[in-house]
């Protein structure tokens, strides 16, 4: 048993996540797809206001003041397959749930229009806690979303999660394969469509 | 002549761009676009390296220190009638030339990457001196690009751009309804593909 138990710390630790967020995780996995000419996704840049900017001679812009703006659509989109491509990205501490809290509205109702026009749309959600990344599509998030507003709980359980969404494992490079998942998740799209 | 004169400068004032920014036109339609369901495009945030943040107690962080990044994309993206959409907009104030020094390298192949998934993409131009905008499609650009590289001119003339483009009149709302040349541009590669 002791045995058993070093030999997947070790196996967790070659191709697990080594301590990265989910946004590096994320960010490293388009790099390589990028490169390997599989698909163009790329994180937004954080929305800042600027409000003040100095113009030293001889160097670059400095910005002085400036604030964090709340962001009005979702952390990543792009294109793969000819398919525009739009997810958000969250982490939870949580070991039993995944709060709803973690999304506004604006972000619910921009994913909602993307779906409309045929975007493949979804959330990667990671379980720290397990190391573990699901890919759960969007129209199962609109789901709980609306239950949520009609009095229903304020969190999507583990359970839930495990039954709705799709698991993503880690692997070498990419490191979060999730494309794998937007596979799957695009032949249901196009079976129910059907 | 005098009135013609002054009767067609009464029509730019009312349907021209009233001092407006190319990108200031551009978000606007988009809003409008948005609103009305026919798109979801968006601006990407201006790309920040953030260096200093304070967080005074009881107010928003502010950011104290922070630097413009070269944007590794290109300024807008977005979903329209199921298609991955994805454009730089860029004004001159030259009356006889687009400067290709406008563009970066890795703006070009972002553009090159997209189209190669079946992105729609291309550039919006404005001459501010006549106040026209037009639409020149990436694989136009990319023959204006590929010709630089290999010795030929450093900017699109007027006359290849009037040539090569589409012309995009500004209206009331959207006040520059540039899906109308996308459509375009949409049915113009459709052609081409079969
Ligand atoms: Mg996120
Ligand atoms: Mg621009």
């Amino acid at each position: 048993i002791q045995n058993n138990k070093i030999k997947k710390d070790k196996q967790s630790m070659t191709f697990g996540n080594r301590g990265m967020t989910l946004e590096e995780d994320i960010n490293a996995s388009n790099e390589a797809y990028n490169l390997r000419g599989v698909a163009v996704i790329h994180k937004k840049p954080t929305p800042v206001q600027i409000v003040q900017v100095d113009y030293p001679s001889r160097s670059a812009a400095v910005i002085k003041e400036a604030y964090f703006k709340q962001a009005s659509t979702t952390d990543y989109n792009g294109i793969y397959r000819g398919y525009y491509i739009d997810f958000e990205a969250k982490e939870t501490q949580s070991k039993t749930s995944f709060p709803l809290k973690n999304f506004h509205e604006h972000q619910i109702n921009h994913l909602r229009n993307c779906v409309t026009h045929k975007g493949i749309c979804f959330v990667i959600i990671r379980f720290t806690a397990f190391n573990q990344v699901f890919l759960l599509p969007a129209s199962a998030l609109f789901q709980f979303w609306d239950a949520q507003q009609n009095g229903g709980k304020k969190s999507i359980s583990y359970q839930d999660i495990q039954k709705n969404a799709l698991e993503i494992s880690y692997g070498f490079s990419p490191r979060l394969p999730y494309l794998d998942a937007v596979d799957k998740l695009i032949l249901q799209i196009e079976e129910s469509s059907n």
